[in-house]
């Protein structure tokens, strides 16, 4: 199940950044479940990876590896997380990349690994590296979508997006793609996505730039309230399109990125582990920007409301419950009110005056909702995306791994 | 659905404390939904309530007239919670006071409202306070089962128990029921429970065994993550018993009052809203018991592994991910052992080296399951109770005010 339909869009290609997917057979025969991206000599690299204290190896390892060296390499499977795995996992990572790094010539600390799939099986090493030199072979043929396809776990669907702008006179391409379906929630989540510009942008910018596109994206996204052991955004800048980013246009590509992250995070919550609504929690009228985001999560993660938004239920009292139990200090009930897309539903601590149930009923029809909240007590706001709670979410999670 | 079979236990009358059980038809036509307690002159009376901002009216009057009076009467109502009522559910709950208290030549001040059910619609006044004469002409005949009964909401089960014990040379009875299925989780829940003693205990003993009783009972169960706008739990001393609690008893009382709040706490987790699993969950090894609650919690409430122990799948990787998320402030996972029941599933930051799927699964058929977690790094320890997430849950939810 999936919010909508989210057709893959065109994506433009990034000069410097070319890719390739094999077939490893690490859970399935056949599936492409292998994916090597290649960087340019030159390329700068940033990354923000899970916050879980059980990360992952290949998040151990690729950490290790950015601060050491300049990435050429990224090699991503699916069907395996390599996550729990303890020391053998770890020597698996390194592995993957000594092998890569042996068939290209690069140094493996120029390999970063990622993984993603089920948590707490051994790698299939005998079928992972036997692969790599097809992937190899492939670079430079696969394209983005191909890759997008090959990163997908409980994915409905593949997810990019990709934007083309001025950048100090030359034509910058900012291009990325993204996985993730379960398991999300802010602080990242189980959940990869790599994005690639042919603009140069000095390492420390490009680090500082993707930390603030993350915090207002993926960082605001919430499915189950689960977070992964190995999340990773990529951001990778080749230097080959001319563009250069500098103070006089810093905030023009970081606008850029952060409506390219965002694009990203929101098809990863409408292709929510059976999400049957996509929902935006805007949260306005508090102190601060915490207690905004407290109350968004508190709502977006109360199991009766995304119950009740997967009944199409206009349940008002489960969201004011949501809002009362948010930890906001000495927070006047009477002066919240809330809205489901247009419709006033409640203020004065309770029902709205003029509310009628057949109001709320139409504003939950729609697959996209928009839940207003405003606390009434300040000027700061904060914006969270979700899903709903349905049948299938329980499904998928009770049969996934059996 | 619920988790086994929880036969509602012979109940131990209370000297000095009736009861009465009516019909108003509040939400179903010849339901019995009105429950009115009488307790005798000079009872004692302590109680606990919600922590959410959006607090019930009769949560709030409740609030109010224990401050202001000794309390008479306990009147409670389901199929209606009268919360997000503003104004005029105020009214309502502070009208039903004094109807019973001209009824009943007490002061208004001396009823304590409860109300449960659906949030954000008006009680029915018109069918409520006819049926108040019913109420109390059957004080004295009501049995504490009827009355569990009438409190009810989604509950499968009526929900009690009772104990008798020596205290002082003197026989003590301690009775108490509950109500609540979902909105469950710490500081309260969509749940009322009525405990009474013949015991006499003066008023700020008494609140303080309680807050305490609660703190290791209803304080340490969830089922949703949910905290509702009405949970009270209310405990009367009638003194009319022959035992006297003073400074020479006070830690055998609160021993069988802890151990009677534990009883009735466990027994709404498993009729939890569409429960197959009672589950326990275990933390020790923890520098203070708040790092233990919340690695209890983070597992506890993981849609991820509430869903795997529903499909009865050993996945301790959700479980590892859960408390890898958990906040624990540099925890090193290294140190950190999963057992299931007795078997060993995790230690090292991975599988448990003797481990094998066979005794996992062996380990999760049973319907209660022990989930022991070890911190390895300190001494402090908390337990929890909670239940699986299952499709029942969100038909429940979904379906529930439809």
């Amino acid at each position: 199940m999936a919010v909508g339909n989210d057709p893959f869009p065109d994506m433009h290609p990034v000069a410097g950044f070319e890719l390739g997917i094999a077939s490893a057979g690490i859970k399935k025969p056949g599936r492409r479940d292998l994916v090597v991206m290649a960087l340019a000599p030159g390329t700068t690299t940033a990354a923000v990876f899970t916050n879980n204290a059980f990360c992952a190896a290949p998040v151990r390892v690729a950490r290790e590896h950015l601060a050491a060296a300049s990435p050429r390499y990224l090699v991503t499977n699916t069907g395996n997380a390599n996550a729990g795995t303890g020391e053998r996992g770890m020597a698996d990572a390194r592995r993957t990349c000594e092998t890569l790094a042996e068939q290209t010539g690069c140094d493996s600390s120029q390999v970063l690994p990622y993984s993603t799939g089920v948590i707490g099986e051994h790698l299939p090493m005998d079928r992972l590296l036997p692969a790599l030199p097809a992937a190899l072979d492939h670079v430079g043929q696969g394209s983005w979508r191909d890759a997008a396809e090959g990163i997908m776990t409980t994915d409905t669907r593949p997810k990019g997006a990709s934007v083309r702008f001025e950048l100090g006179g030359e034509t910058c391409t900012l291009t990325g793609i993204a996985k993730g379906a379960g398991m999300i929630r802010p602080d990242m989540a189980t959940m990869l996505a790599y994005i690639a510009t042919d603009a140069a942008i000095a390492r420390p910018q490009l680090q500082a730039m993707l930390a603030a596109a993350v915090d207002s994206s993926f960082n605001r996204i919430t499915i189950d309230g689960d977070t992964s052991t190995n999340d990773a955004v990529t951001l990778v800048a080749t230097g080959r399109g001319g563009a250069v980013v500098d103070s006089s246009n810093y905030d023009v590509f970081q606008e850029h990125l952060d409506g390219l992250c965002r694009q990203l995070a929101q098809a990863v919550v409408r292709d929510g582990e059976g999400a049957t609504k996509f929902v935006t929690l805007a949260v306005a009228g508090g102190r601060d920007k915490a207690e905004c985001l407290d109350v968004a999560y508190a709502v977006a993660q109360s199991p009766l409301v995304k119950t009740a938004l997967f009944a199409c239920d206009p349940n008002w009292g489960r969201i004011l419950a949501a809002i009362g139990r948010a930890g906001v200090p000495g927070l006047d009930v009477d002066l919240v009110s809330v809205w489901l897309n247009q419709v006033l539903i409640a203020d004065n601590g309770g029902r709205a005056a003029g509310y009628t149930e057949e109001a709320g009923q139409q504003a939950m029809a729609p697959e996209d909702i928009l839940i207003r909240i405003h606390l009434g007590r300040g000027d700061a706001s904060e914006t969270v995306w979700t899903s709903d709670l349905s049948f299938d979410y329980v499904r998928i999670n009770a049969e996934y791994r059996t």
